[in-house]
């Protein structure tokens, strides 16, 4: 232990090594589900010293677990006797090129901070969720982050034009390029994107940016019927030539949970509705959005579909309306036990999915409760159930539920916030089996001794499997 | 061998085994460069023929080679000795769903019938090359086909929501998603699209549609100096709220080679011009695209930078205009020797290339000609190079320096028809080595035989290489 420290010390310096009580910012995540003492964390200044520290582990087939800025949900980001490998030090904003709409960045780099020197430039860097203000390049890359803005500009991944990787045993893998047209052989940049830290650590990238939208409204539109929003969706896109940018949905008892949460938070409309939706719209070129959008609206309240709206007036208006839908991890987890998930199902099965998932939950826990808020443009819900007792095998059940009718539904039980450790049981239950296969065939050639990120993401394979 | 053919032809049907002269339509690629008598073609009809058929080949450790449309100009379609397995018997549009807008799709499906189905439904399949009225889903996903809409529209790769694949050992790979979000392990989608059949073969696909544009508006326009053409895209970008969707560049000498080649070749302009680029815009609402059009280039022909311009005044002139560019294959291969490239630059960098390869190409065979089509938008050069003798070795001389130089200027030597095998050389000398060992390492877990299309895309390795 004191020569392996030593070795991590003699390469990032005695200071970037953490061990003992120095390490507790790392031992659990956000929500306290999930916890593990790391052995040592350490804080490489740049991509050669992550690549000596990942050569010193490999030669003692220590586990290292890559880690930025610790936001994730789903215990992925947790390393129980590893190397904590954190990348908060490598936050160097290389470059930006406006004219090329790229910025060059390091894995340590905030999401909001990016954001801020795109501002500078006119851009934007579009990545929007929650935890924007702690979140790291790094970990937005390796678990592929939505949010709020996937309906326009896409998750992560199409944010990316080029990574840094350094792999298992230290060999650092160049892929920084920034051409939107380079076939040249397979495709390892989206393989490692959204891979979890399995294949290698993300040091740096070449991130794409986009114009600021020259105008912007933001509007909160009660509905009769959760089950007319895609059209309303679709006719919002038609008449405004595809500027939707998010199109969120809030039942009741979100907005009910944001008071208990935000002692300034007030009600979206004069009278309480089922169904909230925030809904935003943007263009490059200064027009009529909000002329549109009244007129779209004001059609739909004579037939009877909205029943109110309220469009923000200033970016104080705006800025309220995004803060409730932004505390959604707070209100989620203000009452414990809390089950989390992630599912997303076609977008015109929304409502169909929210109608049927309760029954089923009831029937498994009678005195369970739920709750749920959507990036409904996606068809992509976070659906939380709080059972009436923290037993292990009432949770597992009831998240089986979850789960099954979104695959029922042709959807997916993992939609935006990654595998990591809490959806090993739906990866083992309902992922393709030869794609699970390919999956370890690829992590065995890429990782032999299986160091990286080790017991998430893929769950074990039972007796006989490949 | 006749054991063989009896087993295929128990899988496919003794018509679907072709032999000897039979297979004549595929032992050589459209430009005639790259020929090889296949051992047999088979036509499987559905995917658990496909995957029958590669159990066989497996089982024998005889090579397999994909083949759709048969369009590529790298000789990645052509298997000296080796089972060719063609998918045009899978060539039926399972499904179109206008609401989602996706498509479910065979592998043997053609680009223009997709498109053409698409359009019944007020949609489109916006891929656009010259080779759309023969190459097939399978082919261009493998290849990751781009051509001119790219820069609105994105790559095949970013217009795939998911695939079916059979492994080299029969195995079936289900990604058949047509989910926005989906983050549930590796992207295995995205590293076998583009993978040129070296990991499976893609037997079927869900394919993004796009709302058919309701406004169109084409031209062609004259510069003065080519190195200005960004600003103009950029300026038209601006203008229009990104409504860009093709930005074609193409010399005079391209120009006259259409003569050539096609008998109702016209001169786009009342006058010869140097610099002459094909530009269309498209918006989802109708609107003043083509009023925009016209301002922003009579404010750039009262500066100077544009000295002509056509706009399409109807569905015949628009296409006129593309007829020329579509015509590219044929206008490069209208002489030989022709050595064609597919290169990549920074968009800002294109007429400093054309300018400095010119001279270096002259440095190595003071006598070649050369001639230049480009995605001006994407950087993307199609340069050809007619050597003054047909010596493979001046011609691999000449082909160093067009690769050299768009790596020297950040690019890439192969941006959207594949590797092949006329790229194997840059891709031992251009790409990242890590990557390259990357590579093989997946290939390796993948088709530990290697019997999937062998000898193309991965370089061999040389002696201690891993």
């Amino acid at each position: 232990m004191t020569e392996l420290i030593e070795d991590l010390a003699a390469i990032v310096g005695a200071a970037n090594v953490l061990t003992g009580r120095d390490t507790a910012r790392w031992d659990r995540d956000w929500t306290g589900h999930y916890t593990g003492a790391p052995l040592a964390v350490v804080r490489p200044a740049n991509r050669d010293e992550v690549s000596a520290v990942l050569r010193v582990a490999h030669g003692r087939d220590l586990p290292v677990v890559p880690v930025s800025g610790n936001t994730g949900l789903n215990g992925g980001a947790l390393g129980s006797g590893a190397i904590m490998l954190s990348v908060e030090r490598m936050n160097r904003i290389r470059e930006i090129r406006p004219e090329a709409r790229v910025a060059v960045v390091d894995a340590g780099v905030i999401v909001d901070a990016l954001n801020v020197a795109a501002e500078e430039q006119g851009l934007i860097f579009p990545l929007a969720f929650g935890a924007s203000g702690s979140a790291m390049i790094g970990g937005v890359l390796s678990t592929n982050a939505g949010g709020a803005n996937v309906l326009r500009y896409g998750n992560t991944r199409d944010l990316c034009l080029g990574v840094e990787v350094v792999l298992a045993d230290g060999r650092v893998l160049d892929l920084m390029q920034a051409l939107h047209k380079n076939n040249s052989g397979f495709d390892l940049r989206d393989l490692v994107i959204g891979a979890e830290g399995q294949l290698g650590i993300i040091t740096a990238a070449v991130m794409k940016l986009q114009p600021r939208p020259a105008e912007r409204v933001t509007a909160m539109v009660a509905m009769t019927q959760l089950d007319r929003a895609p059209d309303l969706l679709n006719a919002l896109q038609d008449a405004t030539g595809g500027a939707v940018v998010a199109f969120e949905f809030m039942p009741r008892a979100f907005v009910e949970g944001h008071f208990e949460v935000d002692p300034k938070a007030r009600e979206p409309f004069d009278a309480p509705h089922e169904v909230n939706l925030l809904v935003e719209l943007a263009a490059a070129r200064p027009g009529t959005l909000g002329a549109v959008l009244e007129e779209v609206l004001s059609e739909w309240f004579e037939t009877g579909g909205v029943s109110d709206a309220v469009i923000a007036q200033n970016e104080a208006q705006r800025s309220e309306m995004w803060a409730r839908r932004e505390a959604a991890a707070e209100i989620a987890f203000r009452r414990e036990p809390a089950l989390d998930t992630d599912i997303a199902v076609p977008i015109d099965r929304v409502a169909d999915y929210l109608r049927d998932i309760e029954p089923r939950l009831r029937a498994v826990d009678p005195r369970c409760d739920v709750l749920s808020v959507a990036h409904l443009g996606d068809g992509n819900i976070h659906y939380t159930c709080y059972p009436s007792a923290n037993e292990p095998g009432l949770i597992a059940a009831l998240r089986a539920e979850i789960d099954s009718l979104a695959v029922e539904m042709n959807g997916t039980f993992s939609a935006e916030h990654g595998v990591g450790i809490s959806k090993l049981a739906p990866m083992a239950r309902f992922k393709d089996p030869v794609a699970l296969q390919v999956m370890r065939e690829i992590k065995k050639a890429l990782d032999p001794k299986g160091i990286l990120n080790p017991g998430k993401t893929l769950p074990v394979a039972v007796e006989g499997e490949i």
